[in-house]
C-alpha cells in the first residue's frame, strides 16, 4: 500500500492507495473518529459488484450504513439528485456528526461530495474512487459539483475528504472504455507537470494497457501526487492548480454540446487536450516532435483525437467555452504547454487558433 | 452611520447601520474590488420597494446589474428556486469575479447567500437586509441554506459575505406583523447576552414599536455587535454560537408542523423562547420572576406567547425535533438560561419537561 498526503492545514487528508482497500473500510473510518451513521452513495453499476462489501466493511467496524443508490451515468449530477440525496439522509437521521461515503467513479464522487458539502452545512466524507479516472484525479483536491442545463461543475462547493481509498482491485470490473478514458487524465500529468512520468508511460504503455497491477500503483500513485502537491499549493484555484484544466475547455465544450454521456469525460479531454498542445505550438512554443509524441500516446489508448463539427456544432461549441469557469471578463483563459512536463495558465488564445487546432 | 466589524481572519467584514444606506450600495461594492457584473436576488414584495433604488445606486457606480426576482415567503428557500437561480446566473454570463446581492429579509439571504455559495463553487456577495429579523439577525454570520420537506435549514453552507449593508429606513415600509416579528430575535440577544439591554428593550419597547430611528439604530447595532462577538468566536458552531439557537429547536419544530407561512419565524420562536425559559425554570435556575419578565415582553411586542396542540400535533412535533441539527446521537440539545443574559448549550432536557413547557 502507498500513501499521499493532500497538505491543506487542518483539512490535510490521506490517499492510500493499494489492493484490497474496500475490505479495510469500515477500519480505516472507525480510526477518523466519526459519528455511528453514515451512508453510501453509489450508482447501479458499481452497486452491483462493491456495495455489499463496503457495507460488511463499515458494519464490522460498527457503523449503523444507509445506502443511496442511484442511475449510472452524468445526467445523475444533477440538482435533481442532490435533493434526492438530501431527502434520503434525512430521512434516515443522518446527523452532523454522520459521515458520507463516496463510491464510485466521477461522477458519484463529485455528486456525494457536494451533498456532503451542502446537508446539515456540511458533514464529513470518504471518497472510494471506484474507476480510474476517480483515483487519479476527482477524488482528489476537494472539488466537488453538479451540472447545470447551461455547462458542467457550474454548481459546486471546494469540500475536502477526510479520507480517500483507491482500491485498485476495484479497476479490475471496470469497462474497457472507462478504464482507457481514465488514461486521459493519466497522460495529462505527465504533460502539466511531469516529463518522466511521460516517458515511463511511452514505455510502460502496453503494460498499463493491460492493468498491471505493479505499474498501477506506480502510475496512480504518482498521479495523485502530482495533484496532492498542486492542491496543496492552490486549494481554491487562484493560480497554480488551473494547470490541471489542462485540455478541460475545448474538452466541457465537447461535452456539454455533444448532451452530457456521449462523450466519456476521458474522451473529450482527449480531443480538449490534442487541440491544447497544438495550440501551444503556435503560442507557447511546443515543438511539433512534442505534440506528435502527445497525439500517438492519446492514439494508443484508444482515444479520440478529433472532432467533426459543421458550423452550428462549432458556434454552440464557442458559446459553451464563453459559460466555462475559468472565463474571466468575458476572456477564455487556456492552460499552453512550453514542452511536455511545463505549461503555463491564464494564456489568453484568439479564437481563430482555437478553430486551427480543431480543424 | 454605525460600524459594527465581524472578525473572521481573511473573511473579516464589515456591517454598516444607518439612514439612507441604500443609495450608497454602489459605492460600498465599487471599494470591495469585485468584478463588474452583479445579480440582484430579491423578491416580489421587497423588489416593488427596493429594486429600483439599488440597481441605480450600483449601476452608477459602473456595475452590469441583472435581478432575479423570486415569490415573497418561505417556500422559495428551496432547491428548486436554487437552481432557478444559478440558471439565471449562467444564463446571465456571471463569472467567478461577479458578486450577488442579497436584497430583502430573511428568506432571501439565506437562499442567496448558498446560491452565491454554490455558483462556480463559490462567488462573493453582499448583504442588503430590509427586515427587522434579518438586519439583527439572519444576514450576519454566514449561515446560507434552504428547507428540505423534512425540516428547515437542513441545506446549507457557511459562507461569508463581503458587506452587511442595513438601511434603518427600508424598515419603514416593513409590515406591522414582521416588524414584531423580528422583535422576538432582538429579545432573545437581551436573554442570551446582555441583560443591560433587555432593560434597556423593557425601558423603551413603546418607542421602539414606534420606530424610533434613534433608539432602532442603538438597537439593531447593538444586536450586531453581540451576533459579531459570537460568532466570531465560533464561526461554525462548533460550540458558543449554539446559544444564538435559543428557543429555536421548538421554534423550528413549530414551523415545520405547521406548515412554513403559517407562522413566521420570529413568532414560533417566540413560543419556543418562553417555552426554553418554563425549562430553564424547571433545569437551570431561572427565576420564576425572570420568566415572568421574559414573557411580558414577548406580550408586548404582541408576539404568541404559546401554542394549542392535539396529541396528534404534539407527536409531530417531536418527531421534528429529533431531526433539528442539533441533533446529536439521537439526543435533543437546548440552550437554557440561567438567568437574562446568560445561557447554557448542549443542555439535555427530559421529554416531559418539554411537554410540561408547552402544556
Amino acid at each position: 500500500m502507498r500513501a499521499v498526503n493532500v497538505p491543506l492545514g487542518d483539512r490535510t487528508y490521506p490517499i492510500l492507495i493499494g489492493n484490497n482497500l474496500l475490505s479495510q473500510l469500515g477500519r480505516k473510518c472507525a480510526a477518523l473518529k466519526l459519528g455511528n451513521r453514515c451512508a453510501i452513495i453509489s450508482d447501479e453499476n458499481v452497486a452491483r459488484h462493491f456495495l455489499k462489501p463496503a457495507t460488511a466493511s463499515l458494519e464490522a467496524a460498527g457503523f449503523q450504513v444507509v445506502s443511496v443508490v442511484l442511475p449510472a451515468g452524468e445526467k445523475s449530477k444533477s440538482m435533481k439528485f442532490v435533493e434526492k440525496c438530501h431527502d434520503a439522509l434525512a430521512a434516515h437521521r443522518l446527523e452532523r456528526k454522520s459521515f458520507i461515503v463516496a463510491l464510485g467513479g466521477g461522477v458519484m464522487g463529485d455528486l456525494a461530495g457536494f451533498v456532503a458539502a451542502t446537508y446539515l452545512r456540511g458533514i464529513a466524507f470518504v471518497q472510494v474512487p471506484t474507476s480510474l479516472l476517480a483515483q487519479v484525479d476527482s477524488s482528489v483536491g476537494g472539488k466537488t459539483g453538479v451540472n447545470l442545463r447551461a455547462g458542467k461543475n457550474l454548481v459546486g462547493a471546494f469540500y475536502q475528504p477526510k479520507l480517500v481509498l483507491c482500491d485498485l482491485d476495484s479497476l479490475r470490473t471496470l469497462p474497457e472504455r472507462e478504464f482507457r478514458a481514465g488514461l486521459a487524465e493519466v497522460i495529462k500529468y505527465g504533460i502539466i507537470y511531469d516529463a518522466p512520468l511521460f516517458a515511463k508511460l511511452e514505455r510502460n504503455f502496453d503494460k498499463i494497457l493491460k492493468r498491471d497491477a505493479k505499474i498501477l500503483t506506480d502510475v496512480v500513485a504518482r498521479c495523485c501526487e502530482i495533484k496532492a502537491d498542486v492542491v496543496g499549493q492552490d486549494e481554491t484555484e487562484s493560480g497554480l492548480r488551473a494547470i490541471l484544466n489542462f485540455g478541460h475547455t475545448i474538452g466541457h465544450a465537447i461535452e456539454n454540446i455533444s448532451g452530457y454521456g456521449k462523450y466519456l469525460h476521458g474522451e473529450a479531454i482527449s480531443i480538449g487536450q490534442i487541440a491544447a498542445a497544438k495550440i501551444s505550438a503556435e503560442l507557447t512554443g511546443l515543438s511539433p516532435k512534442e505534440v506528435q509524441r502527445i497525439d500517438v500516446l492519446f492514439q494508443r489508448a484508444g482515444l479520440p483525437t478529433k472532432i467533426n463539427l459543421n458550423s452550428t456544432q462549432r458556434q454552440k461549441l464557442f458559446a459553451a467555452m464563453r459559460l466555462d469557469k475559468k472565463v474571466s471578463q468575458g476572456e477564455i483563459k487556456f492552460v499552453l504547454a512550453e514542452r511536455i512536463g511545463s505549461v503555463k495558465w491564464g494564456q489568453q488564445v484568439p479564437q481563430e487558433a482555437i478553430e486551427r487546432s480543431l480543424a
